[in-house]
């Protein structure tokens, strides 16, 4: 719709969100102008701020406003739109508009008293009557500000630390606390959603992803500490027993001093705690038994690497889902995936930001693409602008022929050879065996073709001393293959 | 657009703000049902929340939703539409959905470091450097839940007190602190916003109604002090020197509490204070002339009558304006008019809500709608609500025969005379001497045409005594009368 | 929201409909300049153009865009945003953009073939089998200005007087042909709609207001012949047995001459005919028996005058309802109500244009405004207006206390005695006995309190005479009065 | 934003669109369900109809209005949002709504007056004074439903052959009159509007593509016979002398049937046709050297091969622009390219749907899709689709290295190597020398690269025997190759 869109954007650095457009000459609307289209008033239901300047001379004010808008409170994205009149207009240097850049966004701070009664009602928590218990962060994404200061993590890993609290992290919070943290219950997520009495939500919100907070995904009387830097999100699906609009670096410092005054801490022998670990190394084992097993075909459990500091895009649905327990993350903001809307094709877009990052900023991290075949046909051409500006993002392609499952080779050739291809194919249902490395020779390069795990191991090596173009390897896997089987089926229909 | 619209509202009691709408049954739609429209869609650049419950088992979770984003955050409005199909429902108790309500709105604390600069900035003020210094007291429309706990009017007045510093408030902020304070220098508002250099701004924003904080109106390098609940507030149209997030309430306690650690106040000799307090008396002065002024036919200073314990509504061009520097309050949230968005035809409007509340909860208290002749053309006919309740509103009338500015009889009786009346009459004129007390005759009462000082007193009199029905007092004003001359033109144009 | 409102407006004379709004200056948006808000975005639900031009120079281009878009095709409104910053731009005329004043809208042609089926179809419903039928003709609006060019009346005029098929005119549509025509069977509509075989639907929506075509109200295979401008209108809610588009005024027109040649038309022994003429004698001398009973208190059927030559503005529930029975239109665009989204409030504004049209065009016509006691609490305040102007209409409220229904005096006098007025009084109740023609005083003039028939017609008399004020009839009707039994209520559900 | 959408089309066959969509269940609503989000308000500004059947019993009254809308009129597209909920719910078959699927749109006839004017205009043009005069022909897109009938060629053919006016097809409108024919005046374009008298415009409108009507590129005067379904389309940015509001076919033939009783055509000896004709065959030889010259690397006009029998899809900057020249159409709708918009990344999704048509219904047409290096960019990867429904597609790659223009395969190197790539690379460019056809290779096939003419003959010839599988061709051009010199430059400024 735009002739030129513009995206001022570094998640990793989390800074204002700005999409510009170019809309057509002025005196072109109404008559048909090339892409005349209402793109303010199109783009207002995305956007925290939509605008097109009225004149050039007031680009400034509306720039400043638009990033402020952005980063100042609950973050989003904010859109200007420049018409060709615009862009081509002159004006004197001294009639533009002045403005100062805006500071970092304010830091708020939580209601003291409510701090307390959370550091009550954990502590109350170590009683017979309550205990089960554990803590749950989660995604900082709203509260980016705090954490891009380098002081959120801090103050949750002295509080993991310090208490021994148990605590789950969202897919964009794997790596507050290291995902190797002994404390990190990832694997026993489903029991432990289950079975908690009190839990601590930073930032994150009771939706699908959290089964919105109720049975039978959670206990009926479950009491939430909710510390969220948007008021309105505070209560939202269910009650939370404490509700504090804070951000979350200064709440949790204030807990943690609370709580280290009490030197309260859960101990090795609680009971909760054994009972919880046991569940966990269960699920370990069963998940480690799976990454062991390196029978052909290969299964999900093929993507049990280790890469140390790279950042990981992930996007695919069972790739996703599964990955996000098997490729652990032990740094903060090193995890991009598809998020709460479960956006495909999102995977390369992100690879190709973070890499630009790394090349400028950080030139010793990896980025890896961890990619279904499908979300990978979404935007696998943007291989070519991996190649065009020579960055070394590592490419995963999981390929099960469809999503969620496919065909294996021959039962596809039958199908196909039947005649009766569009009528029978499952729509989730794609071109069996595909070769995907192959789209590196377009640019004089070879992709790896894996099937076992040592084709995998000796193809990562090689990938990892390539460092001046993307490398891709396309790991073959059992059509049918599935994650380890869940107690509840996808967005398990709570008794509201 | 709708059946029948429930306004749940109380202003004075600062509740939630619900509109609920019924609209056609739903299998009408798209065949052209009884007021078919996208209700929804159409209130939502209105609304913080705008819904229609998919069913009546859910009315419940959208009315805690409606209801807590109308008061969490930044307070607004939220829209609930109710179709037919839906208003006709029969459920089954057991399967509506269980929501508990939600607890008072979070209360945000300050960036304590900023409170100390802020504390230091107004002290450094004393100095000869900054000799000229005020304090800005103005809305707390956004920060209202905070006021009305009871706590934010005595933090303001703690601060006001204790530290001497004159400030200023915004219409909907009058009574804050009282308007009979010394400190307030309404009378000098021009002057003192010119001179300032150092402005504490609490929850007020510099946009039309201060000016935009730009010169000519304000000092170049005049240092704000910006104490708002929403982020998104802070800094806009000019950089604030210090821009603080947090409820009023608790930022001005933190702030009192330091200024008096330093016994920090602003003394009677102080020569800013002298200054502005020789400013403020000279235009009292002029003022207090204007309003003795009671030579017929009389000037907007007619108003100049206090009426003890009663709620102000008021709307009008001059009427309003006029009014709110000479009708006093003494008590917070006492006076509604047609705020930021200048809006007439509210004013009736707000007089039954209050009168209503005054009914059930505050029976001493009487309610005074002062109304410019056209404004009150837009509700007048609310009148008859007001006998249909008994409510014993005085509605005063500043008759002027038009907008700024009508004709005098003789001269209107020319123009109707010269059948050209359609094409001679300005569109801001008004038929004259308008006898709207005859409107009272509809319901067997009598009104008061008021042309002398003395007919106001009479007649206010009167309607002190009638408790059972609105009065109405018709007063007639010189057509060209005008306030006291100004230094700058409405909207005065900043240099940007 | 908007600083002025100009309404290019002359429904009479079914002119471009166009609002022009005036926005804040556009160098204050974004820092809350005066009522800042996205006027265009927010009319465009309700408009066919919503424009801001950009500049001072494009203004013709889109006025001109704005009224053709008015009136070619559907009718609808424009709105045109001009801000402060355009408002007050000097250009140099050379500048300015040139464009033409656009045509008369197109007139379309029918398919001829359909024609001939419609034909054929209407003249096999002489046969035995389709014993009954006739003709719906209905509103004019969206074809209006095909009428406005003065030929689709006498088309219409030309097919029933040449065919004698019954018809039966939506409430625009009255005066199309003549009311007191013997062929205008409204006293007999639920009947015809519910037996016909064949309707001719002229410009007519079977929405709401004509039971979505359906049984009860319809036969199950009634044959519908639909005739529309807009082609989505066709087959809405139900199927047509033959569907046009095409304006009314050419469709009808080759119709007429078909029918013509085979000299078909309905004999004074058709059956049908017959025994439509008896149902609807029967139901016209009920209405006369009311309208004679002038025992006091009156009923609805007190506005059973007739004046010649004016034109009617009509709004109110049982008011409106009744009126178009009771009141006779024998001209067509003489007739201005509520239509089909049943706003209220409008008659008053409704009255002044058509007075002022009448003023300029048409200085022997008188416009006569009936409206309902609440109907005219929206908008009572515009009789300042007509005095303002000298416009002589003639306001007639029927007065039952209340929407649909309402207290006598004694009742409600009771009712507020009691103390509890605010909760027993019903939402639709008003002051019972208002003297609305005491605001007439306002002005210096009288106004008419009527409780018999007599009263009325004294009145009326006096009112015909007055040419330079208006003049208002307040009719007390039993608060318990209702129209004469309907066979279904309203909005009766179909069976869908 | 979805989980699933469907989309009903068949743009060959011109049969309604439909998108329908699946959104969250309703009771997850408000709490965050998965993708919870307004899609019907989303989706309105892009749609006739978008709406949310309120029930399952509802469905097929909502389907049947959104076919409607989609096909009555102007057509477009039509949303329908089925949440989850409504997907899943059970109802009695004997509840649903019955509803009769609409009959094909209706035609409307044009105001044969005016059909007479134009006739005259046209044969006036004969005479001296109209010496240069030529006939538009162009989009049928919004008639589409009358072409689709197989009609409107007829008449628009019938029109040119027995008056032999030249022609000028819009790009979706070639082959309505075959390319080949004499009368395409196609290589003379801007020649013709600028010099024209009078203009047949048929269905096309004066936007950007015709530069909006005026001057430099039209003559001041010209006067244009406008012929259009949609009355708002009449008169825009220039009036129109003769605007008519019909379809097409009907109103052609009337006019052809005029101008057959005249006997009125253009002789070979016209001064006019013979001008056009001497510059038409002056630029056609031009373009012919061009074509010839089969020096490497080959310019735009390597496109210069006829393939019978097949549909084109076009995208991308200059190949879609020189392609409309070189490819010619000899069949109405066999040309799909990306429209107004000029949005990129359509071309293998019509691609798709074109071959699925012709597998059903033509199975001896082929598919050609040809595209521009970046245009293939955005949707390549449905190659993979192609493979899946073995859909035999011919896809021609015209690789100039970027968009406009890119880089030769050394300096691209050059720049590569150094290190500065990322800020020298112009936003336009690509990779060089990207060997698309290597993407076959995926699926075990072979793609060709073709840097001469003599590669591309071979190529195509064994792409036309496959059948089984789409093909590919990467034909590399000079990525300084450009169409011949223009006159004009894009979007000339007209004179407003």
């Amino acid at each position: 719709m735009c002739k030129c869109i513009i995206v001022i954007c570094s998640m990793l650095l989390y800074r204002p969100l700005i999409v510009i457009g170019g809309s057509c000459a002025q005196d072109h609307e109404g008559i048909g102008g090339f892409q005349e289209w209402p793109q303010v008033e199109s783009s207002k239901p995305y956007c925290k701020y939509a605008v097109r300047p009225p004149s050039a001379i007031l680009i400034p004010l509306h720039v400043e406003k638009a990033v402020r808008n952005s980063i100042y409170g609950r973050p989003g994205v904010a859109y200007l739109d420049l018409p060709a009149t615009i862009l081509n207009q002159s004006v004197d240097e001294e009639n533009i508009y002045k403005v100062a850049q805006c500071p970092p966004p304010p830091l708020i701070f939580p209601d003291y008293r409510l701090i307390k009664q959370a550091a009550t009602l954990l502590m109350q928590a170590k009683k017979p009557l309550f205990k089960k218990k554990f803590i749950l962060i989660t995604k900082f994404f709203w509260n980016f500000e705090g954490v891009a200061y380098g002081r959120a993590e801090n103050e949750v890993r002295s509080l993991v630390y310090s208490t021994k609290i148990p605590f789950l992290p969202m897919p964009m919070a794997k790596g507050v606390v290291p995902d190797t943290d002994e404390r990190c219950i990832s694997s026993a997520r489903t029991y432990v959603l289950q079975q908690s009495d009190v839990i601590l939500l930073l930032g994150a919100r009771l939706n699908w992803m959290l089964h919105f907070g109720k049975p039978p995904r959670f206990q009926p009387d479950v009491k939430i500490i909710q510390i969220d830097l948007c008021p309105e999100e505070l209560h939202n699906s269910v009650s939370s027993a404490i509700a504090i609009q804070s951000d979350i670096s200064t709440a949790i410092e204030s807990l943690v001093t609370i709580l280290k005054e009490h030197k309260w801490s859960i101990t090795e022998n609680n009971p909760w705690w054994k009972d919880l670990l046991a569940k966990s190394n269960k699920n370990k084992t069963i998940i480690q038994k799976m990454s062991m097993d390196t029978s052909v075909p290969l299964n999900y459990y093929a993507m049990s690497f280790h890469l140390a500091n790279c950042i990981i895009c992930s996007e695919g649905a069972n790739t996703m889902d599964i990955g996000k327990m098997i490729l652990l993350n032990n740094k903060p903001r090193h995890r991009l995936d598809a998020g709460t809307f479960g956006t495909m094709g999102v995977g390369l877009g992100f690879g190709i930001a973070a890499a630009l990052y790394c090349k400028n900023y950080a030139p010793t991290k990896r980025v890896l693409c961890i990619e279904g075949d499908s979300a990978f046909g979404f935007s696998g051409m943007e291989i070519e602008t991996m190649f065009r500006y020579k960055l070394p993002i590592i490419i995963i392609i999981i390929n099960n022929n469809g999503i969620y499952s496919g065909f294996d080779k021959e039962t596809f050739r039958q199908i196909q050879a039947s005649g009766e291809s569009t009528r029978v194919t499952p729509p989730n249902c794609l071109t069996s065996e595909t070769h995907y490395e192959k789209m590196l020779e377009m640019f004089g390069r070879k992709g790896h073709f894996c099937t076992t795990v040592k084709d995998i191991q000796q193809a990562l090596k090689i990938c990892l001393q390539t460092t001046d173009s993307p490398s891709l390897l396309n790991i073959m896997i059992n059509p049918q293959a599935d994650r380890k089987q869940q107690k509840f089926t996808w967005l398990t229909e709570s008794k509201l």
